[in-house]
């Protein structure tokens, strides 16, 4: 019987897990969940005859090569910077691998020699990277195999809240890692090119150079820059485009009010804060506003960001309790980023009925017979419950799915790669859609960059 | 004879070395002046007979070990990387060590082998830091002494361009090393306590929380936090002060105005900009506005920044010529920080005939008897030309004085120090008054730290 290894068993596995052992029987192959903790392992494997749980600590080689040894194909869903000794063991044993995470530098120096043993070592196939790659390169060589040109390619996603769970004022609640969305945006300036000119947003101004698009049935969306859109140039073949941009979706106001946090340097995450856990979360908010022998936090906050007493910013505010003089940080050695997401998780964590909802935007713009035309495809994915959440199952399915294409063989080039060739994304976009991934695609008239719709008089 | 050694024939040598040759002849001393670049030396060393110039690499070993050994005193006037390779020869070859510069690390770490030869390594004996260290201590001596406890301390200075030659609209000429200004604020977020709060000024709110302070003769400035004030807690024995903040010194106006380069990110050194030499000076502002296909860049700039069309920040920029589509920026592979420097150089160098001025202000506030009080302590000094400017006087002076009380034993407490202790500053402090760098002090109502005067209602 051939095994597939699953190395990490967190919580965002469980939709990866049950389509393969669905498919366990049919197909005739066991699975193996690997775990730090074998617990997490045998939640996830249940009671099910071709699931088996073990304990796998990668940092124990013996464990690791042994469990990598006896696979035919192994999924690491291990945070993306452990993925390395998996691979090189996987390498060294002639063994398959999938990650959903970005190919690392170190990652994409084992092509080579991957290519060399005939290996698939498939990376960026969850949701984004993943089915963002695999939608628009669909739609990009369909564009390009009729003879058009593309000229401009945006794209947009972003984890939310579903409309029937979106509760609160921010219409913001965490569906995967806070801590990344806290820090958002830090760490390099968001670079893009619009209509053939390179531009450039400083993190204190990404949050106030939003653009806003529209998704039918679900209303009015904003969207911010990602951090680098211009590497997508080489890896989708848009040299020649004119415009490339890249964005993480929010519903419209989330942006405009996120920037106060950014302004006051609340997301800071590279220093400690003085007697972080003795602080109230009042005390933190005023560390970042002037002394005053007089005046109150919360009119300093408001002179400082100049922010009017009806401005639904401050209701968003409030709803945070963040002037709160009673609630202790309580956290040791804290930079301000980390008690602002403690802050924060206490208001924005998904409640047990809450669903979670993904939203994918692409807009193509291109020149065919001398013609300007425009493509926009949307996808809208909501969670089921808290295991099978829209994330999970949008990181989930398609790793699950090209996992055992290639273990069939039916995905069989060789190398360190991620998912923008047909011979993968078509059988995988054809079963995403099967499950409901669906992309609803609309001609659009080409304005090029022109999000507002402006003309000069 | 004996022999005072000058590494690093910079500009802003040349009042040291005036006031070395000065004295060299009744003092008995020889000076050499050692410069990567001969040329550079013998302009400094001029045909006095106790002047001696020479070629000096400090990255050839034998060079640098045969001219240190040769001397009685080392004088490094390298940037501050450079201390280091000439520090150990001085500990090698037992001789006595003056920098300007702040200690570091690497300095730090010789203090138990210097004390050990017994050695003086004074640092820090510039203007500041140097003059501020010793005219701070000296005050703050005195209230202890007389019973005081320190209640409050804050310190700002700043090298700015003298009233007579204050001619264009920023108020502001480059008068020290114009990339240090450009990146000002840049590399952590500014720290301080106010009335025993703990306070955070990230980048871009940094030169948007300014706070004044007058200067009789010369009317208002205003002050921007400097990045680290806490650290002046130890040195200067302050860690019972409620309030202890840093800063530096513009005329008014100026941080609202460089807030534009600062929020719009023409201020980032952090990477690289496409097409950087072919970039008109309009193309690089551009870089920062969002695309438009109809808008200038003019407005989009007003609207980005919400500047009024009769607002005098939009007069400063025009005197820039920011929006120029014809001048070239002509630097390859710079960062926006690269670009903006070159931009300002054209407008804010100083002419031949322009002088320069450093202002210091000290406010030291404490408690006698149960009394609050506060004394203000200011030092204004102007530059006589383009050589003797206040920068090179009230760096080089220090320096100097420094360099011979340590030669002729009246300084001689071993170890790596700067100058906080009597023993220095007095000295110095009485030589730098004779030569006209003078402090005027001032008893002030203790208000604490509240600089508007407010008070609650």
């Amino acid at each position: 019987m051939r095994k597939i290894l699953i190395v990490g068993a967190g919580k965002s596995t469980g939709v990866l897990i049950q389509y393969l052992l669905k498919k366990s029987t049919s197909e005739n192959f066991q699975l193996i969940i690997g775990d730090l903790v074998l617990e997490n392992a045998k939640k996830l494997a249940g009671d099910h005859p071709n699931a088996k749980a073990i304990t796998l600590d990668i940092f124990k080689k013996e464990e690791r090569e042994t469990a990598v040894q006896s696979a035919d194909i192994v999924i690491s869903m291990l945070p993306a910077r452990f993925h390395l000794e998996v691979a090189k063991d996987c390498l060294h044993f002639g063994k398959n691998m999938v990650t959903a995470s970005y190919i690392s530098e170190e990652m994409e120096q084992l092509d080579e020699q991957v290519k060399e043993k005939g290996l698939v070592f498939m990376n960026e196939i969850g949701v984004d990277p993943g089915i963002d790659h695999m939608s628009a390169m669909q739609v990009i060589d369909r564009i390009r195999d009729n003879g058009g040109k593309m000229l401009l390619f945006e794209s947009f996603t972003g984890g939310l809240v579903a409309p029937e769970s979106d509760t609160n004022l921010w219409n913001y609640k965490f569906t995967w890692n806070p801590r990344n969305v806290v820090v958002a945006g830090q760490g390099g300036v968001a670079k893009f090119i619009q209509e053939g000119k390179f531009k450039y947003i400083p993190y204190n101004r990404l949050f106030r150079r939003t653009e806003f698009i529209e998704v039918e049935g679900y209303g009015k969306f904003e969207v911010y820059a990602n951090r680098n859109s211009l590497k997508y140039k080489s890896i989708y073949g848009l040299d020649d485009a004119l415009t490339l941009y890249r964005g993480t979706i929010r519903r419209v106001g989330f942006s405009k009010a996120w920037n106060m946090f950014v302004q006051l340097g609340l997301t800071d995450d590279s220093y400690i804060m003085e007697n972080s856990e003795d602080m109230s979360y009042r005390d933190f908010v005023n560390s970042f506003l002037p002394y005053s022998p007089t005046d109150s936090v919360e009119l300093k906050f408001r002179h400082n960001l100049k922010i009017d007493q009806d401005d639904i910013m401050w209701d968003k505010l409030l709803e945070l309790d963040i002037f709160n003089p009673n609630k202790k940080v309580g956290l040791k050695n804290a930079t301000p980023a980390q008690i602002l997401q403690k802050i924060l998780m206490e208001k924005w964590s998904l409640a047990p009925e809450d669903k979670d909802m993904i939203v994918m935007y692409h807009k193509f713009g291109y020149e065919l017979n001398g013609e300007k035309k425009q493509i926009d495809a949307t996808m809208v994915n909501i969670g089921k419950d808290q295991s099978e959440t829209a994330m999970a199952r949008t990181v989930g399915l398609p790793v699950a799915i090209a996992a055992l294409k290639i273990l069939n063989g039916t995905i069989s080039t060789p190398g360190v790669q991620l998912p923008i060739t047909k011979e993968v994304y078509e059988p995988i976009l054809k079963e995403l859609a099967e499950n409901g991934i669906v992309f609803k695609e609309e001609e659009k008239e080409y304005l090029g960059y022109n999000p507002f719709g402006e003309v000069g008089n």
